[in-house]
């Protein structure tokens, strides 16, 4: 979790009184109304304070497994020269932004990257050689751009949102497939650090490949996809290419969900490669395509699932894994100095545990709980005159309080 | 630094033979030939693993003064509607790029990010209400998009790239300026700990305000401004407002130089905040006009001009606090299983000191010294028989060498 401590009296956003007008989704209305994002037009949005802290969360854990499989990290642009896309054939797709310098639609110059095959192809040819340059493995976090038409649910569909995407290279479809199971397990990693229960669902690759690619699922009522999924074994297919007797030799029971899409993984094959000229020579001096897969999560969908996972009516319950912060100290006493809270404030910054401290004496206590359990901090502390030297703990999934001393609390909400 | 080591077997790039062609700038080619950076089209350029590493740097030494300005970081879209710059008066200017997903351009809808005085004026009239909410200060590290004619010079001048912008909210123009000089010294100090001797140069406001504003500027031959600056006081302006006569009492000699803009600050005054309808309540429940302030600076085009200034014919000479790696440890035995040079690798790595290992067994040791030079990390390192259990160590700053333990090198390359 990232570090730091916060007074909320400093904070630059505060809860709205009210829930956005027009939205509909959990997501969309927990993250407007707590402070953690702004809305800057449909499908777009500023990343908050607050949210800025989660969302780094949600990135250093998917960066984490990244490293595992020994990806190196880098960082492509989001004007991509409309040449790439020619190469690749890809100019002429409903989803690209196009941009120009002149109000002269002819002159466009660029495509927004929505997805980066053709820059990382091209940069490739630079350094892969020789059968002793593969496999490797790069990846990035960066804005990806779609011109989606229907773009609403908050964060679960963008027109700019964040996106990991991994991107790696082969000498045959062998080491492809090895690496690819490695990635779907370190997917399945990730998801689950992140708190999320993501299936790994077969589907289309569209206009990537023929072959069945993957995504992982999160079985959600407002997800846009429908899958189907087997009650006994692994097997789970996207309604796109579901077939019942490709499950013929299972008893188990096939459901339908609705679902939400958090990552998917490719097999590209050479068809970029080819577009680019990406080749390699093999030990025998002959050259060769090189063999590429795709890979990509999207941080800030993810950060809009979880919200639709973990909430009840009061407002968000953040996984700690992900949490702005991971202690909530709410100071209720009549004294306006607000000695007891601050102490406590200090006692967790010096145990390194991030903290944010409701120091406003100008609110109702009522008021700062229903912050405080719009906001989703996992552990929430009230210090007043009622528990004395000790504290009130309570956590945001239950609705127990505990009454503990300062040296307990540390304790507590430093395990794990 | 960021922390971390790396096999140079592994790395996803190569240093190149040659530099690259049509490229002027000491930046572009040794940042192209090194691997740090692969150029995508004009002005718009990836940035590769180990520039990354150097970039990260960067950013965290600007965070770092940012968070002691009390400023909170957020992150804001580059798709901005075109209602926002109409609320501006900012949409018809050469130096935006506007976007749509139809081939009509009558239906651009956004305006590519240049600067984001409309959008966190938008987003600060949902949290400024009172003078308790003042004053207060956000930033972010976003990527910027500039139609720039003349796109050359490498990272110095781009049409996509990194740049850090701070807001700031205030009651009046007297506590502005009171931040205004806050923000210049804490720019003063993030230059200085980044290796850069940036001199406050007093300039025109342009299209923001008709006070003067300050740009913080190196000098340098490739720069594309020109200041005229005493050798005796801080008198420093450039070209585009220098009058002599404001330099009437000083005895001191004015210089006219090159030098390259690497930050700026402006005072906004209320102009985006009539714009977007952004006011404050005083405590006598007046409604007044919030005062505004916006602060730039440049991360890749730091980088850039890091290199420009640190650099020999031989390659790029990184300052410490931005290098990729703190050490380069170069194993020239004959021994193929290479262990020597592992061993210290281990050792360096146990310290945690961020090192590159070039264990490559198939390169000469001229060709392993030469990459070495050209990548420019602070410390060589350099293991061979001919050095027994020691090793041989050599600044990147220096041509003398040193046969130290590994005690002794770990000892040397820890301190400071």
């Amino acid at each position: 979790m990232t570090a730091g401590f916060m007074l909320q009296s400093n904070l630059f956003t505060d809860a709205a009184r009210q829930f956005p007008e027009g939205e509909e989704t959990a997501n969309a209305k927990y993250l407007i109304r707590g402070g953690f994002i702004s809305k800057a037009s449909a499908g777009v949005y500023s990343i908050l304070p607050l949210g800025l802290r989660v969302l780094n969360n949600i990135v250093q854990i998917i960066r984490e497994e990244m490293n595992d499989l020994g990806a190196e990290e880098l960082l492509m642009p989001a004007l991509v020269e409309k040449k790439y896309w020619e190469k690749s054939k890809r100019w002429d797709t409903d989803i690209i932004y196009k941009t120009g310098k002149s109000s002269n639609a002819h002159d466009f110059e660029y495509g927004l990257g929505w997805t980066h095959e053709e820059v990382i192809a091209a940069i490739a040819v630079n350094y892969i050689q020789s059968y002793k340059d593969l496999p490797s493995a790069v990846y990035q976090f960066q804005n990806k751009f779609r011109a989606e038409v229907r773009a609403q649910g908050g964060l679960l569909r963008g027109r700019e949102f964040l996106m990991k995407d991994l991107y790696s290279f082969h000498v045959d479809s062998e080491d492809l497939n090895k690496f690819y199971a490695k990635v779907a397990k370190a997917y399945s990693k990730a998801f689950k650090r992140l708190g999320l229960k993501a299936m790994m669902v077969e589907a289309s690759g569209g206009a990537f490949t023929k072959e069945y690619t993957h995504e992982f699922q999160v079985i959600h009522p407002v997800g846009e996809d429908i899958v189907y999924h087997c009650d006994k074994c692994s097997f789970a297919q996207n309604k796109e290419i579901y077939k019942p007797e490709h499950h013929a030799d299972c008893s188990g029971k096939i459901s339908e969900s609705r679902a939400i899409e958090v990552g998917n993984i490719f097999r590209l094959g050479t068809r970029f490669s080819d577009s680019f000229g990406l080749t390699y020579l093999n030990s025998k001096g002959e050259r060769l395509p090189v063999v590429m897969g795709s890979y990509g999560i999207g941080p800030t969908r993810v950060m809009g699932t979880l919200v639709e996972v973990y909430h009840d009516d009061k407002g968000i319950i953040w996984p700690e894994s992900v949490a702005p912060f991971k202690v909530h100290v709410i100071d209720v006493s009549r004294d306006k100095k607000i000695t007891a809270g601050k102490k406590v404030y200090d006692a967790l910054q010096k145990a390194a545990i991030p903290v944010l401290y409701d120091d406003r004496t100008e609110l109702r206590a009522g008021e700062k709980f229903a912050t405080s359990d719009l906001l989703g901090i996992p552990y929430r502390v009230v210090v007043s005159e009622k528990t004395g030297s000790k504290v009130e703990l309570k956590k945001r999934t239950q609705n127990s309080l505990k009454i503990v001393t300062q040296a307990e609390l540390i304790r507590l909400v430093s395990s794990k």
